[in-house]
């Protein structure tokens, strides 16, 4: 199988186009119906596959850093007539289960990506769709800050996947319909069960669009929309922005991949990849100017790239590694020298854009279907962000004390402010919060102790860490854990990680990946959807899907 | 196949037995081995199927109706040295895929219907847990106030459903041990990789159990934490009981069951079942001690029941029922009195009972899997409590005016107190509150009409209906809604009708009904789990689970 490359910029795109003009850009979507990734599948009435939606999550993320002046963003389609038609359904139809799971997630991820760019950062994307809107294609506008409509007769919003494919809208749509835009929930059901879509004054009274525009002045109105925003929007980017220079990534033989920061290591055999992040290699830069200076080689902003990077290279090219093992090495107080810069100058863009992509890494940690294990040995660097790492795993393993024949300074763990909020979950908390849902004192406890590095025995005391052994057991301690983890089933290890990593509250991100997800999941696996007369498989070919019509 | 009878009573019960002492009332589990409801499996170690939990929810119910004076339940085992072993393996292993699904629904609706007698009624559930208490074993006693171990060496809560059969832990257990016993999340990973589970001090000390008593004196300590707990509970009951007389019910032929206030018809071409509530025959009792004279005569209790039974019977016998159909007959006004009656005695154990039953039996059709629609024609009676319905409703039609030919009064919709909080959805909001999420100003609106009888076009008008037709279309637009409901995929419908149902926040049972349930029905698919050579059917072989090791 080919390796998916989620690097591109802007001049590899083939489906999408960025005009830029001043506090505006147009990010234009015009999909070559021959640009598909796999074969079999033309991108027809600017459908999508994975490597268009690569390329959206490229420009959402150059937009941010790239661009700080940008602060409203007009989404809109380079074709005539039609806006998008969603997920290409042969690409579905032919895609392997897995394959299907995560690219919906990925999908998700760059909806939610698109979202917090307006939130977070008040770059705010305004969708102006003229022809149909279908399926993703409107979820990607449900993504939007605000979705305007051509009143031309003939533009629809439409969420067909019920009636035409006999599965879910996956990206987001139902949750979106109903948390986000408050659809009301028999309106939702009905809009939802009608393959043709709605348009007009119905969409806009049932609050599916924010406003109806005639086609004469449609442009005009979208620019002046676009204005408003950018008007309203608390972007503060002063300044030429950072350039996402091309990563430096090496891939080693079969079993290795080796960026500036960050490494991995492959153990085919036992299902195992190493991920080894490495602290700076040198003094924080003096200022946010310095920083700026540093560009793409800030070292937290690689670190953040490079670890993106690879936990997506792993999760749609390395399949069967069920287990991920987060090592760091380096010097703390340098980790959390260059962090405190970043803190100390959270109102200066490129520093607040630092810390938030930091955050939307972290989330893509929570998110990755693979067991999570932290070990932090003699040499490690958990400190403040690098520590939140630990936190995001489902375990962590660490070494009391010196090792014998090592000799690096014994493991410590590092809290810094960045532990306590600054990197909320999907569920809206801290994971320090999260960890201590039922002890709000161990979590003061924890706090009391910021700045100070903790030895495996204070980290235990303090609940920070799962397990701490000494060199005499620490090996064994930590096969046998990886050994017996290879051994359950993976699918197991996903729904139970999936209802474990995620206690407390329930935010519309988590309602997508825990509810929807799943159930578009098990949809995915039902023959009414997947089998040879069903409906996904059938698409296309002017039968219907054969149902099995018992309910469960 | 067998047709599933959810009535029993305790002089038939097999597999449980109830023992009262005053305000203290043992429930005490004794499976008999032979007594499964399928052929193929013995339920050995006090493991359980449907037929047991349906046992268990019946004294259940019959505690809080039958036993006002009931204040606390001690929960045990009434065979030596194991609890309960949780839900037979061999059973689930035969299971169709729908079974499975329905009888996790049906357990953990029972679960909560436990944890809702001490939360709502005050009748608190204590379990003593001797032996083995493994898998569903555990997570009956997670469904409980006060979780006793005994600490005797051996005695083991356990989680091993994902170490030993690939599957979750399905009747909550995930989702209670983070967020309601908030047990730390990396400690739950360890707990659930746990075959042989934890025991004595570990159990305590990670929150698993609330208190560990020493062997000898185990039967003291439960009976002393026993009155402790009646001591402190808020149950009002007064007086002798109302005993849950045998349901008034007869099959005809093959296409119906009349109740004496429900009746449902089937049919089967269309898929569709028809379920006719009928208003009241008469005056509201005087009084709640008229009310208590009616016992399980009284209006609202019986229609509670029958509801209550003809949603089981077409859950578990009906399968290809895809769409329920919601009616009502009667006179508005008396159902309002028989309500009014309950609402102005609600400090009266009686009417406090059988309105939450009432809510019960709404979460419960909240949480069928069939696409769900009330239909208000003339002569209906859709007022309070029968309105509450409605809104339960995927969507509703109502008829405008009267039809030609009919003399009966045409349709109305009368809301009263109980649609403004009385009965919340799983999600805790009120379903007016649920419908107008993004429009609180149509909730205020609406309840400025309380109590008036709302004609078609006002009901409209307040959004509190879907549609609504006069007599020249009505007939045909109903018909083209059922028939194109009955045209989608019977699993895409389950899980769209999952996920707009419930917007706004989660709780804890809407987590396990929508996330928790959802991963567990896609592994419940899976091979991993479910194929020839899956834990789930090896189970018991000596011969370990193969699984395809590719994560998704």
């Amino acid at each position: 199988m080919t390796t998916i490359d989620f690097q591109t910029e802007p001049s590899r795109y083939r489906h999408w186009r960025i005009e830029l003009d001043g506090e505006i850009a147009q990010l234009i979507m015009d999909v070559d119906e021959n640009g598909g990734l796999f074969e079999g599948y033309q991108l027809k009435l600017n459908s999508y596959d994975l490597g268009v939606d690569i390329e959206l999550a490229d420009a959402v993320q150059r937009l941010r850093f790239e661009h700080p002046e940008v602060k409203a963003v007009v989404l809109r389609s380079g074709k005539e007539r039609v806006f998008c038609a969603g997920a290409n359904i042969r690409m579905l139809a032919g895609a392997a289960h897995a394959h299907k799971v995560n690219f919906c997630k990925f999908t998700n991820e760059t909806r939610n990506a698109l979202e917090a760019a307006g939130a977070e950062s008040g770059q705010h994307y305004i969708c102006a769709v003229q022809g149909a809107c279908a399926g993703g294609g409107y979820e990607l506008a449900l993504a939007c800050d605000h979705i305007m409509l051509a009143d031309d007769g003939s533009t629809t919003v439409a969420l067909p996947e019920v009636p035409l494919l006999a599965v879910l809208p996956g990206t987001g749509g139902l949750t979106r319909v109903t948390d986000k835009r408050k659809v009301r929930r028999d309106r939702a059901d009905v809009f939802c069960s009608i393959e043709e879509g709605v348009k007009g004054e119905r969409a806009r009274d049932w609050r599916l669009v924010d406003e109806l525009v005639s086609n004469a002045g449609f442009a005009e109105a979208v620019t002046a929309r676009a204005r408003d925003f950018a008007g309203r929007s608390k972007r503060a980017g002063e300044g030429p922005g950072v350039t996402l220079t091309p990563l430096r990534r090496r891939f080693e033989g079969e079993d290795a991949i080796r960026y500036s920061a960050v490494a991995v290591s492959l153990d085919r055999a036992a299902g195992v990849a190493t991920i080894e992040i490495q602290g700076p290699d040198g003094p924080a830069p003096e200022s946010v100017e310095a920083l700026r200076g540093q560009g793409a080689e800030a070292w937290v902003l690689r670190a953040a790239r490079e670890l993106d990077d690879a936990l997506l290279h792993l999760r749609l090219n390395e399949l069967e590694t069920g287990v991920l093992v987060f090592k760091t090495a380096g010097d703390p107080a340098l980790a959390v020298a260059h962090e405190k810069l970043l803190l100390d100058n959270d109102g200066h863009w490129l520093a607040n854009e630092i810390l938030l992509y930091w955050k939307r890494v972290l989330k893509r940690v929570d998110l990755t279907s693979r067991s999570l294990v932290a070990l932090l040995e003699p040499g490690s660097c958990f400190a403040g962000l690098l520590a939140e790492l630990a936190f995001a795993c489902d375990r962590s393993y660490m070494a009391e004390g010196s090792f014998e024949g090592d000799n690096r300074p014994p493991a410590t763990l590092t809290l810094t402010p960045s532990n306590f909020g600054r990197f909320p979950m999907s569920n809206g908390l801290s994971r320090l919060e999260t960890r201590f849902l039922g002890e709000p004192e161990s979590l003061e406890a924890a706090e009391r102790h910021l700045g100070e590095p903790l030895a495996a025995e204070q980290a235990m005391d303090l609940g920070l860490v799962t397990f701490a052994y000494d060199d005499i057991d620490w090996e064994d301690e930590v096969r046998i854990f990886l050994e017996e983890r290879a051994s359950f089933s993976p699918d197991a290890m996903t729904g139970m990680e999936a209802n474990l990593r995620f206690p407390g509250p329930e935010t519309m991100e988590t309602r997508i990946f825990g509810r929807l997800t799943a159930w578009q999941n098990w949809i995915f696996q039902r023959p009414n959807a997947v089998g040879e007369s069903g409906a996904l498989r059938r698409y296309g070919t002017g039968l219907r899907g054969e149902y099995d019509r018992r309910r469960v």
